[in-house]
């Protein structure tokens, strides 16, 4: 078995099919897997004390904990209930030992056609929970999310516009870099540079873009079978500076997540070896 | 029946589901539309001698000829072969006396994952038509593509990416700005009035992006039915200086391609009166 340390991480998304954190712990630990991303509802399920014995106990690391964000409502008592909500998944990034909280800001709250006050609310939402996150020394990483996801899930989309609020807001805001959003970005190569010289590049995520696609949001393609040139991307965020760990975040409802989480485990590694 | 003159047009894709060439003419007079965007496929298919004697005998005004481009290709064969095609596509634009040809730029050729190297190829393709299109004042309209389209219709897709191939090309070449492809873009004010100062603006499509999107090229939405504040861009287009006709595209397989053309136009006319 190859040592995987230091070198790739399973979001827990990514077995979502067939396990809960535990069982997914349990996989990723048979197939030489030490770092994990979990996500909240996982946590949840299993209580956050257990799951930070789980962590602790086998030594895991966390690239991750997905996720704070979804900052824009309809009213400020919303945005106040949300920033709230992001302050209790900061407690519980601390309490898991994650490098960082990974964010999806959100999209257009209720009937809102405004996507600039949306961008608003949500630079206003993340220095509302910085002060927190400063004090419990838990770093926020802004995902920025593909443009298809504007509207319902992440009204930040280049990874230009994220480190735009990352230089307004300052120290302990940084950028999770997920291949898949932003593959197409024409300024991806020079994006990636000023993240580095920045020290901004928290995470960086790694999936691939399938042709076709088939949904907007549950079929993004296993490493190798899509488009992305993921070696390339790699490759400008090492030399910005970023050797950190490659976390593997598939959502795939009609294909991944209806193999077994070991096979999709043993697939992770594989083309993590050949095509990453 | 309100005066549509010179205010709307509709491409003839909106009425695809029920409409060849010559019904789609017919059926636009009917509703008091006197501008159109048709396909290739549909002037082909009625053959282009008797389009342009349609086009003429009704006096229709043509704010765009769908479409030209896709040029990325595997070798230099393919890449004068699509040269060739839309050289042809530039004198069929002529002979029906269309505003623009617009180009849908195409995406990564064959099994390549290189999206810098197709960017090149479309510029160098463009550049290759650019003499014919002078030399018959056929008005070149790159559209720049959403980014969920960069690797299998289009690797232009920022109006800012597009701009910057119009300036690199020269005189004839310009933008055609749709708004369900930019609508997110955090640049989209700025480079909406850089493309003004250019005069680069050579049409306005309009339609909306629906919450949920179920299919990535076949669910664009009726303006109005999603989250695309569509008075708002077209004020910022209008200060720029382009006060052109607006055209409805839309997409729509399972929606208004299964609606009779009547009760599609009916609506276009409705929601631009009210919502655009």
């Amino acid at each position: 078995m190859s040592d995987l340390n230091g070198r790739l991480s399973i979001n827990l998304a990514t077995t979502r099919g067939s396990w809960g954190f535990a069982e997914a712990v349990d996989g990723c630990l048979r197939h030489g897997i030490t770092s994990i991303s979990p996500w909240r509802d996982q946590v949840a399920a299993i209580g956050l004390k257990e799951a930070a014995r789980i962590v602790e106990t086998n030594g895991l690391h966390l690239t991750g904990y997905c996720r704070g964000g979804m900052f824009p409502a309809v009213d400020a008592a919303g945005l106040q209930a949300n920033i709230d909500d992001n302050k209790r998944a900061i407690d519980e990034a601390v309490a898991l030992g994650a490098d960082c909280l990974v964010l999806v800001v959100g999209g257009l709250p209720g009937s809102s056609k405004d996507i600039v006050e949306a961008r608003k609310m949500v630079t206003e939402g993340i220095a509302a929970i910085l002060p927190h996150a400063r004090d419990n020394a838990m770093p926020l990483a802004i995902e920025p999310l593909h443009p298809m996801y504007a509207a319902d899930r992440a009204c930040v989309n280049t990874l230009g516009q994220a480190l735009d609020i990352c230089v307004e807001l300052g120290e302990g805001v940084g950028v999770a870099i997920d291949v898949y959003h932003v593959w197409w970005d024409p300024e991806l190569e020079s994006q990636i540079a000023r993240a580095g010289q920045m020290g901004a590049i928290y995470a960086h995520h790694i999936c691939d873009w399938l042709v076709p696609t088939t949904d907007l949001l549950l079929d993004r393609g296993m490493m190798g079978d899509g488009v992305i040139d993921l070696k390339h991307i790699r490759k400008m965020i090492e030399a910005a500076g970023f050797t950190g760990v490659q976390e593997v975040e598939i959502f795939s409802r009609d294909n991944w997540w209806k193999k077994d989480g070991d096979t999709v485990l043993a697939t992770c590694v594989e083309r993590f070896e050949t095509v990453c």
